[in-house]
This record gives structure tokens, sequence and C-alpha cells, in this order.
């Protein structure tokens, strides 16, 4: 991990982490796609399910990315990625991630032809329908998942501190050749971590200390992102508890140069943010105040994710309303 | 030249070429400053003359940057900087850039202290009559430069194609270690490589073709910007000729973690820019179409300057108003 | 050099010098070859010799490469490239590295045929005589080299600290566009700091201090390494003296979409790192404990090839065994 992976109190950020999960994650599930078929093909993300960030990774160490496929649908694998940082001179090795996400192989030929996957070989029966079990959920929660198109994060002149526009930030990025699969796909990692990056900016905004990620809910990839395709990732603040700050992260993708295609959003996730102090304890933060009848709606939609996770923690996790 | 360095069509940024340019001008004139003082120094860039982009330079070329030391006066350096490309398997050569820049040196000890530049030495006397010409020019074109602080871009909801709301533009920017010198000052050359990317981007938008930079005009660089802090640079279209664009963009510093400064103005610059065919014609650009009194106030101000640099061209230069 | 450039301590990885190096050997090649020629073609690195490291490179610092041609066989080409590094504050220069590299030019209409080399110009006679003395040297050592094929880095659980399988490292790169060439290899260079990276991972390992490059011996490139492979780098310590480390780094390449080619071995080197305190003076490295047969007969091989470049350091090379 070097300089720039990190923030200024030397975590490395989310996003950089998130990022090698994905490469680790499109390199053997492109393996195996390939590993049978006769026509050649390419991994896509569609998803990754909730993960936490366990321990902060720090500059100089090294991390280990490893992949495992866990589960194969017809046309999607599942891939758990683990993520262990080794301090090299002290030896002390953490478990920083565990990670599980989901592609989708797509013909070298036609990319809007998603091919079959080989079967996955189980050591033990159970695996098989474990797998299964998760298929089926994700595939209900994506189903689930409004999209909210025309939903955009708008600036409001002269904020005042704690609100939800003071801290909400946009980025705009065009899209360059390494940014992409050779096929001229954003890398879904490329996508996270430029999430993270805004979702880190509007957490040290709003409470102005250092600020690390603590957890990213499921991401879903709606559609494809192309090379020259200029993206808007916003973020806007929609809860805060006494340690923690949950974001809101939209990804639009705009084909500048393709006149068939609009704008269209492309994948959106809530970030989890805490505050450290220079020691890296963890820090109060201040109170969000929402103004508008959204920015409520949103809140307290966010005090239920909130609420419900820390049930799921404690072991007592409630029956979604 | 790398993939990474250029657009889709193979056209190196403009922002890459100013890049290579400022990290030249810094070696030579921190070299320069250190080379009698007894106080180690650092070269700040604190201006930019308007420069030219004569041609373009592609991936696998190899780019050429000479510097020289044209003058100094007692608290300034001048750098004259030449960029060459060079394509290494057919051979042929073209001057890409001519550019001057203005450095600083600021105390390694204090960097608030500006310390004094040892003379060069010239080799015709004339030189010195001439440098002192341009300084003295620049020094009052500074002055003269109204700072615009409180002149934000902002956005406008379903702006209609054409219009200055439609193609305007917006990044934001956690500078990075690797942005900086040693000191923990942004190196010109990242910031003016941001402004071209947004610059880009406004262009590429406005006209949906392949777009490159083909001038920028003088930037003065009003204050440092530091490691850590965010910067926000923001785009707008100002004037369209029948084959050129005009893009104003404004650097705006924002020192998140340092409740001693509000968010300032760190810079400003017009770059205009040319839409290209795919066989590098140059093709014609969609009309602006300025909606309030303050576009087409910009707009009038943008065909001033283009008239005159028409004139100044055709070697018929007017007395500016 | 940037701070991501270097170590956490502020030296200049070997790998980043090596890459530098490399590029500047590619460009002077590459020109040289197309100099007479009518079919367009780009030089490809075949192989470096053996390097030292002769003081380190510190952040801030400026690299000067510079590089010459000092012989042409009838399919390859000799470069001799110098690195010098400036602190531009105190004016101190400093020889880094004294590289030979040797390149072969490929059609750029097929990429499979090497076209002929133009003759260069000698100013002094004997420089033909030594050149060709030193090229049938290298290709009588390259036919030697045992390539080693099916030997790989297998990790063991548990390992106690000092043996080899304690420190040993893999890692695996996904090759992007930015690290190829326009007609899609990866540059040498990059193969050569992905090399290093994984050696000094290594070595940190084992002596749990600041680690440095001292120097690189002979690395051929077996084989072209192209766009969207994936390659391992694998590096494992093979013998330690008093105060230096030897480490064999093993790199493999997975053509992962290709059916047509199966994962082969691209090249392989031994890297001599040193282990340095806080002030910069080389510490003792721990002893390492070779466990396997094979792991002894290296021990005895890396001891062999340190105490001949001792000998001929000390002006009385032996004749080798």
């Amino acid at each position: 991990m070097r300089p720039d992976d990190a923030n200024m109190a030397g975590s490395v950020h989310g996003g950089t982490i998130l990022k090698m999960i994905e490469e680790a994650g499109a390199i053997i599930s492109t393996r195996h796609c390939n590993s049978q078929s006769s026509e050649r093909c390419v991994a896509v993300l569609a998803r990754v399910e909730r993960t936490d960030f366990l321990s902060p990774v720090c500059i100089g160490e090294v991390a280990h990315v490893s992949a495992e496929i866990t589960y194969t649908s017809k046309h999607s694998v599942e891939v758990q990625v683990n993520v262990m940082s080794e301090n090299i001179v002290t030896g002390i090795m953490k478990l920083t991630n565990k990670a599980t996400l989901w592609y989708v192989p797509l013909s070298l030929e036609d990319v809007d032809r998603v091919l079959e996957v080989p079967p996955v070989v189980y050591s033990r029966q159970e695996q098989e329908q474990e797998g299964r079990r998760r298929y089926e959920a994700q595939k209900l929660e994506r189903m689930g998942n409004k999209w909210r198109d025309g939903d955009i994060v708008q600036p409001v002149p002269n904020p005042e501190p704690n609100t939800v526009s003071y801290s909400q930030s946009s980025l705009i990025y065009l899209v360059g050749p390494s940014d992409c699969t050779l096929h001229g796909f954003v890398h879904g990692g490329v996508t996270m971590k430029l999430m993270d990056d805004v979702a880190g900016i509007v957490a040290a905004r709003h409470c102005k200390t250092n600020v690390v990620t603590a957890s990213v809910d499921a991401i879903n990839f709606h559609d494809k992102i192309k090379k020259g395709y200029v993206i808007t990732i916003s973020g806007r603040m929609t809860f805060t508890s006494n340690k923690s700050m949950e974001i809101e992260v939209l990804v639009d993708a705009d084909p500048l140069m393709d006149d068939s295609r609009k704008r269209y959003r492309a994948a959106s996730a809530f970030f989890t943010y805490v505050s450290l102090s220079q020691e890296g304890k963890s820090l109060p933060v201040p109170q969000l105040v929402p103004e508008t009848e959204d920015e409520k709606k949103r809140f307290e939609e966010g005090k239920g994710r909130y609420l419900q996770m820390k049930a799921k923690r404690q072991g007592t996790a409630e029956p979604q309303p």
C-alpha cells in the first residue's frame, strides 16, 4: 500500500480495497467461465453484497487478496474474496474484509449476449444448497431495488453547517482506457473506488476530521459503463448516529458521443463512515440536520437500516419491514 | 505518451502537456534559486502566460521538454519551456508548445517568506530589457485581474442543449501526497491538468465529438493549495466562434480540516477548444445560446478576446480597450 | 521522484529506476531500428545485464536518464543507460546506475518477424570488437540458462521465521492498456518493476527492516507478455550473507482468454537486497534457514554467485566452475 492509496492520516481508502477485491473477483470468474466453454467471454460485475471493513489498512502494509468461487448458477458466478493486511515489519496479520461478488459472463463476440457458466464442483453437498439460497435472496433483493432514476443531488447556495446541502458533493469523471477491460467496459472496482472517494469527501466535509469507511451495503450494477462515457458520482449524507454517518452515492452515466442512449443511473449504494481521532479512536459525529421533506424521509430510512444492522450484529435480527 | 495520457481518439490531453511543462519549469527554477543563496528554497508557480497548442501529440510518441531561464527579477524567475513531439517510428518531430512560466522562491524554513532570486546571466544585453518589459506587462495584468471570488457555477435542472447550463461541469478532488511537493503544496501542473480535464468535458458535452485543447490564456495562481485540501474545479462555456469554443475554468480550494481558513478562489483561466472529425479535420461548433444577463455579458467578453487574438495572429493587434 | 515511487523510508524503489531505464532503452533502440529500414518496427526488450544500484535516490530528487547505443548485431541492439540523481536544492549529483540492455526489433506488420538492425557507427574501432565480445558472452549465457519451467513457489502452512517458506510471496497482476506498447506487449520495465516489488516484500518479511535493492543479475525475457494476460510474480529467498539477501523472482504468464497458449515462464532473475537502519547504515541480516533439499541446493548456488561477485569486485575474479 502506497501513499496515494491512503488518506492524510495514513489509512488506506476503502475504495482502494474494493478495487482490489473486484480485480481478484474478475480474474477468477473470467478464468472459470473460459475453462470449458468454446466461446470466449469476460466476466462482468453485477453485484457486491454488503461488506464490512473490519480493520484499517495502513501505508506500507501488504494486502493479501484471496478469491474462491463459491457458487454458480446458469448465468452467474458467486465469488468470495477475503482481504488480509500484513504488517511485514511486525509480522501481524489482520482480517480486513470478507466480500461476496456476483459476476455474469458476456460473450466477446457479442457483448450483449450472456453465456452459460460451467458448473463449479462443490466439496460438500450442502454448499450447493446454501449457494442457491444466497442466489435467490440476492435476486429477490435486486428486483425490489427501486432505481430512483430521476433523483439527483442539487446544490443549494450558502448552506448551513450540518445540513445535507453543506456536505453534498459531486464528481465528474471521464472514463479512460486504463479504467476498462480489454473490451471497453469500466471495471466494477473503478466505479466503486470513485463512489468511496465521493462518500469520503462528504463525510470529511460534514465532520472535518479523519474519516474511514466502516461498511458498504449491497451495490447493484444496473448497466455497463463504456469507455469514453462521462460518469457523475454524487454523494449526500442521509443519516447520522452518535458515531457513524450514512452517505448515499449515486452513479449516473452519460454516453457523451452516443446519441442513441440517454443518461442513465448505473449504480447506487450506501456507505457508512466513522470519524477517527489522531490516535485512531472513534469520535462522536455532529448530528445531521435534515431540512426538506425528502431529507427527513431519507433520514428515517437510514435510521431503519442502522437499527436493523445493529440488531443483526447483536444476533437479534428483526424481520425486515 | 501512454493510453492514459490521451483521449479516445488518441490525442494527448492538453492538460498532460501542461503538467510536463510545469514540472520542467519547477525543476529549473528551483535549481537556479538554490544555486547561490545560503537559504534553501522551493520555486512555486505563480503564473503561466497564454500558450497555444500548435500540433497534437499522439499515444506512442516521445515528448521532448526543454526549459531555459530567460529573465529574473528580484523575487521571480521567468522560464521558457518548449515541447517537441517525436514519432520514433517515422522520425518526424514537431513543435507542440512554447510556454512562459513565472516562479517565486519560497523559503523552506518559513514557506510564507519569499527569497531573493540570484540574477541570471544574459548572453545578449537586450534580453534583460525585453525580459523586464515582459515582467512589467504581466505584473500590470495580474493586478487588473478581477478575482470574481463569489462567482460560482450553479447547476440548473433540465437544461436545453447548446445552453451554458447544459454543458457546465464540476469536479471535486482531494489533494493527495503524490500531487504535492515535499513541502506539501500542490504542483501547479496538477491543478492545470485538472482544469484542462474539466474544460475538455464541457467542450465534449457541448459538441459531442472528439475535442482538443487549442490554447490556454494566462493562468494566475492567487494562492497556494495544500495537501489534504479539497478543490472544486468548475467549467462553463463562455463563447463559441464557428470553429472554436471558449471555456472558463474556476478553481476553488477548501481547507477541509483547517478552520482558520475559508474556501478561496485559487486560480481561473480560459481554455479554447476545437472539435475534430475522425480524420482530424476541424469541425463546425454548435452555436452557444447564452440565456441569463451574466451569460450574455460573458459571451461578449469572450468574443472580444477572440477577435483580439485573431487580430494579433494576423499581425494587426489593436490596442487593448 | 514522487512519494509513490518510494518506500516508507523515502528511498526510491529499485523497480521504479529499472522502469525508467527500460523506457529510455526502448525509445533509443526503436528510433535507431526505424532510422533506415523501410519496414516499421518496435524494439522489444530481450535481456538486461547485471546491474548495481550504486546510491539510493530520494523523493524530491530529479533523475537524469541518458541512453546510448553501444553495439548492434544483425538482429539486436545493445543500449547503455546511465542514471544520475540530482538534489536540485543542494545541487549534489550522484551516479545511481549503469545498465546494459539488449533489444530486438519486431515488425509492426507481423510481430513474430524479427527485422534487421541498421549498423551503428563506432567512433573507435575497438568498440565494435568489444561489443561483439559482449554479444557472444550474453548469447552463450542465455543458452545455458535453464528455464526451470515447472519450478513454482508453493505456500507452506505455519512456516517458522527465517525459513524460505516464511518470507516467500506471490503477486498476480492483470496486464492493462497502460502497461503496454501500442502493439499490445507489456513494456519490459513494467515487468521488472513488479519483480522488484515482490523481491522487496520478501526481503522486508525476512528481516523486518527498511530494505533497498543493491543489485539485479541478468534478466532474460523468454517470451512476450500481451495485454489482457494475467501474470504471477513469485519471490523466494535463496541465500543470505552477513549483510545481503538474494531473492529469486519468477514471472509466469497466463493467457487468460487464449486457449492456444498454456501458462509459460516469461522471465526470472535474482535480486540482491540489503537492510538499512534509520540512519541509512547497512544492518546485519538474519541467517536464512534452508529446509528442503532444493532450498539447500539453491542456497549453495546463491553462495557461489555471491562469492564470485565478491571476488570480481576485489579484482580477482575466479573462473566460473
